[in-house]
């Protein structure tokens, strides 16, 4: 028997904690689920004899380090923040780990003792990261092997609404953490076109979008994440003239969102003098310069950012309320958490709302002479607002992963991401048993 | 005999220690001035036997307690960091300390012990802050002594070039720390207008300027300051409904600026990829969208930006020499960094070339049932590159209360600022000798 201890039962946890169920008995698995608040998995683990739930605080030591004891493998699905802590005890315990997030500095520090100790932290395991690894390695080592050189490579993934739901101007409703959605792009954007660097500041990501198409879901506007650079080096692909990774969003969005960037509403550096008497309209109005006379607010913010005060941008802000005299209810609040309440009011899933999750690569590469390029994409779409796209794209690899581990298939040892065959290929294959698949085009380019 | 210790012998300190000099005799001072680097002060200081220079170290904690030790008053000229160090040493041994920087919340926290202690801690007593404190509080004095309910109160600011220097472009040379120049404004702008709070974030401060015009000097434009708010409250005006203070720049300068904010060149947060083999032409090119065929980038900056390709601004950057392939010359930079570069090859002060430093406050308030107006502007003109505008308004204020100070004419104790008429009233009148006079000019408003 393999005692598996998954952390975090969030919303995103709900289709590996089915995965692992699913594969428990099958491979003699006993899991284990711990998180701040359970009460909501004791009906849904309670036919299971080999699963539980326990309320579990990461901050107290002592519960850390018996649960962590009694594990083969952990799993951490926690906010990003408290993986640290959980690879620190799986490092004094000698357990491997598997976490969907980013490998961070910190992490990094780990690597060496990490592979001293024979053991395994593999990271950015689930969709972005994790499945966007996957998918590009497998195609970049399928071009070179055929002798192929690389000249371009861009990613873009959005979490988005399926077609169905996809019932409002903005095209977009939150299937992710809001405020991560809120602050996104915060920073300078940084890639490579033709060789050169680029820089973009954070107040012109959205206006300098990339249009993409997906057969049978249509067009789709991405902007560019902060970091292209710094996975070329583990993808083989220093020496690559074009390399771009972004996000996805329905067009027209990125035009409107700008709005907020320009306003500064996303500023979460500093607490407004008075959110708690402010309406959303004097919310809104405390980031526009003073309107001259007769002119109304929609005039002036139009006049202020250069848009249509008829148009689709204002249209949009409208159906927001932020127009209205609605109150916003936040003391001490920054401008950033204002907008997220606002946004949460309108735009969070209904009842059977379907979330779809975008991915899309694009390689330019020259075999022979000849340009070519391919582009592989993934549609995936949520059974409904619990059994998400989001849920499945980040649980079902890590899950697999966790098979793959526990049943020793992983080599790699160390602070790892999911860039070698040994574990794409397998994670890859099974994915498509659940309907997660990569449609993929090849053309020659002729110029 | 009272002895004066001066910290800091950079180039704002020359008008300071040349008053010194002068009063020395019939004030009965000793003065040594302490600085890193003093040779430049030995033949200044030669025929004075009651002045002489020491190199200071204000990480000496030996030195740094002897130095402060044998004197009657220390005034601190040093980099802004420095000053709450030399503050704990003052402190320590009950001695008064000078300065013209901001009260940080750290020197908040020394307030109570220099009570106790009866010492005064004198800062914001150079120009802004200081001189700016001094005239706007007798105006605000005088107006409530009237009777007079202010409403608006404006304060602009800029160290600028006088007229007859006045030779580029631009309209503007560094007279002051040219990193503090290209890092202006970052950060969110907040005033209070009519009585609602207002936030500009620096993407947006250089588009919204105030127009500003001084009898005899002409046109200027002035842009936000960060905090407008903090003075209302030592300024007694809890609830004026419009407050706002800024900087001064000549018109046009704002717009050209707005160019290196959209850029992104003004960013102190990262290093560039590879500074050392940039142009000044790649360098800007990096912060562009890539460039459609047979565009130049004259072009593809404008259409970027929403800017004339032959107008002013255009012509500008040219004059910097921006689109040129001079090269950076420069390893592991920020965009900063290199800006500030090349902006220094431009906007160095040449021999003979004076400054010019613009103040003007703008009042509104109702007296007996009428709106009125006062404008006060201060124009102070330099010598020439050494003897700066700059460094007179900086230090003259600082010499003068060092004069009251010994003359124990101060009776305030604590962390005080210079906004008491037993401050203010003298040194404004003092200056006066010196040419630094404020011109008032007041008028009905008819609405």
């Amino acid at each position: 028997m393999k005692r598996i201890l998954l952390l975090g039962a969030g919303r995103s946890a709900s289709s590996l904690i089915a995965y692992l169920l699913q594969n428990a008995v099958s491979e003699n698995w006993q899991l284990t689920i711990g998180d701040i608040s359970v009460t909501h998995l004791h009906v849904l683990l309670e036919p299971y004899s080999y699963a539980n739930a326990i309320t579990f605080d990461v901050h107290d030591e002592t519960q850390r380090a018996e649960e962590v004891a009694n594990a083969d493998l952990v799993i951490s699905l926690l906010p990003a923040v408290f993986h640290i802590i959980v690879a620190k005890e799986c490092l004094a315990q000698e357990k491997n780990l598997i976490t969907a997030s980013y490998v961070t500095p910190e992490f990094l520090e780990l690597h060496q003792e990490a592979q001293d100790k024979s053991l395994t932290i593999l990271m950015e395991s689930g969709l972005d990261p994790g499945i966007d690894h996957m998918s590009a390695m497998q195609i970049v080592r399928h071009i070179k092997a055929e002798g192929g050189k690389l000249t371009s490579f861009k990613s873009f993934t959005g979490g988005l609404v399926a077609p169905e739901s996809d019932t409002n101007p903005w095209r977009y409703k939150f299937t992710w953490n809001p405020r991560n959605v809120v602050l996104a792009g915060q920073g300078t954007a940084k890639y490579i076109k033709n060789g050169a660097y680029k820089y973009i500041p954070y107040h012109k990501l959205f206006q300098r979008t990339d249009e993409f198409y997906v057969e049978g879901y249509g067009h789709f506007e991405g902007y560019a994440n902060r970091d292209s650079l710094s996975y070329r080096e583990p993808y083989g692909l220093l020496d690559i003239p074009t390399m771009l990774r972004g996000t996805l969003r329905r067009p027209g969005y990125c035009e409107a969102w700008n709005v907020f960037v320009q306003l500064g509403l996303t500023d979460d550096s500093y607490t407004l003098d008075s959110s708690e008497s402010m309406t959303y309209r004097s919310y809104l109005q405390a980031f526009l310069p003073p309107a001259t006379d007769g002119q109304s607010m929609e005039e002036c913010l139009s006049l202020y950012l250069g848009i249509d005060p008829d148009g689709e941008v204002v249209q949009k802000l409208a159906w927001l309320g932020l127009f209205e005299d609605s109150p916003v209810e936040l003391a001490g609040a920054t401008p950033a958490q204002v907008l997220e309440k606002i946004l949460k009011e309108k735009w969070t899933l209904s009842p059977g709302d379907k979330d779809m999750i975008v991915m899309q690569h694009l390689f330019e590469y020259e075999l022979d002479g000849e340009k070519r390029e391919i582009t592989s994409s993934l549609v995936a779409i949520g059974d409904d607002e619990v059994q998400t796209a989001m849920a499945k794209t980040v649980g079902l690899p890590v899950g697999i992963l966790a098979k793959l581990m526990l049943q020793d298939r992983i080599s790699h040892r160390g602070v790892v991401i999911p860039i070698y065959p040994e574990l794409y290929e397998p994670v890859l294959e099974e994915l498509k048993e659940f309907g997660i698949d990569f449609v993929e085009q090849e053309r020659s380019l002729v110029s």
